[in-house]
């Protein structure tokens, strides 16, 4: 069985966190929009929006689709992911609990993106340039130590140590914060050189998830994407400290 | 069984998508941080931000516990309620569409709730209003009708009719969309106004969910709490059309 993932395909962007979690688990899958031909680029994924797939009409890419089912919303995605192929907590609390923490790391996300449109996506940058730099001071000062703290509070209260934030294994939650470092770390990086001390077990979870072979040799190959300026994180160093 | 919700107090904000469906199902539940005494108010909520609960430390209000389950993120508490209590779709592919739909609506909730703080929630409205000004213009002329079209789309693509957002039952995603429309015509009532007739089944969708008994009867009553500017809808009449 194969899955269909559609993203826009010249950004990691949100699909990064999908695919992070289909290569762990080793599912096999099409990365439609990337892909030549009849049925597949960037038209295939429009076509989805526009209800091709019968009455699941995702808001937006990325969305991922199941046989019969279709899912969108990165959070739903990696937590049907993840409970389905066993990347997700054992226990139901647990379990429940990461879902949370998947729709927060969205949020963190979506926050990252916000520093550099504040005032609105249909904009340039350069639109709103003088709105992102007050925007990005706060993001700095206080949201991102706020979100960090919090996932360094989780690995502190997880009774099966700090390896993992939630139950005994790596999860798909874990993976979800290892990416959105690694965009903090591109977008932000006076920053977090600054910060990264702050929050020893939350970097030393991402070297753990960089580390595990499936997600090591996904790192190495052609299927990953570097971060760039069109994408979710953006590295605009006047948005940085100074 | 009863279930504690913990959420600010003053304002209905993200809680009252929670409290909607507690009241939709008629289930059992203390607002903990709108009581008064001993492990009650602000002080209880505060607690279980700090770990009260265990290592299951929600972000942010609201969150909700059953028993020895901590549930939080709104769009992840409402489908648990919804799906453990019937007033969800019975469909598998529709329940996990669902999920993406309540996602969507916490999104679009966040984007009414920066039209007035496009800066920081760190700041007050009043150090920002320039920033708001510009984000409202483009949240009315786009983002606004962008997520009411596809809510609309949905209910014309529902193969039971366009009387529910997904399946044969109205379920809780239909009563988010309800409160987010309310929400909308209170913070801009002359966008309103102009556009909702571009959107007859989603008003009509909305007309329904009011009229539910459970519903109409909790609207009625105290527990209702009105909008106000210390929420996430505030009427503020610059940020509305001319």
């Amino acid at each position: 069985m194969s899955y269909d993932l559609y993203y826009w395909p010249f950004i990691p962007g949100r699909g990064e966190y999908v695919r992070l979690v289909l290569e762990a688990v080793g599912a096999t899958y099409r990365d439609v929009a990337r892909e030549e031909g009849e049925g597949a680029g960037m038209e295939a994924m429009t076509a989805g929006l526009k209800g091709r797939y019968g009455p699941q009409i995702p808001f937006a890419p990325p969305y991922l689709v199941d046989g019969e089912i279709v899912l969108s919303q990165t959070p739903v995605i990696v937590a049907y992911l993840g409970e389905k192929h066993g990347l997700a907590p054992a226990l139901e609390a647990d379990r429940l609990f990461a879902r949370a923490v998947a729709v927060t790391t969205a949020d963190f996300a979506a926050e990252i993106h916000d520093t550099h449109h504040p005032v609105g996506t249909g904009l340039y940058y350069d639109d709103q340039k003088d709105e992102a730099r007050r925007r990005a001071e706060g993001f700095r000062n206080e949201r991102a130590p706020k979100f960090l703290g919090w996932y360094q509070a989780l690995l502190q209260a997880n009774p099966s140590g700090p390896s993992q934030l939630l139950g005994s294994e790596i999860s798909y939650v874990d993976l979800g914060l290892y990416h959105t470092v690694e965009g903090l770390k591109y977008a932000f990086p006076k920053l977090m050189a600054r910060i990264s001390g702050d929050y020893p077990q939350v970097m030393a979870l991402c070297e753990r998830v960089a580390a595990l072979p499936a997600i090591a040799q996904y790192l190495a190959s052609d299927r990953r994407m570097a971060f760039n300026e069109d994408g979710l994180f953006r590295h605009y160093p006047e948005l940085d400290e100074a």
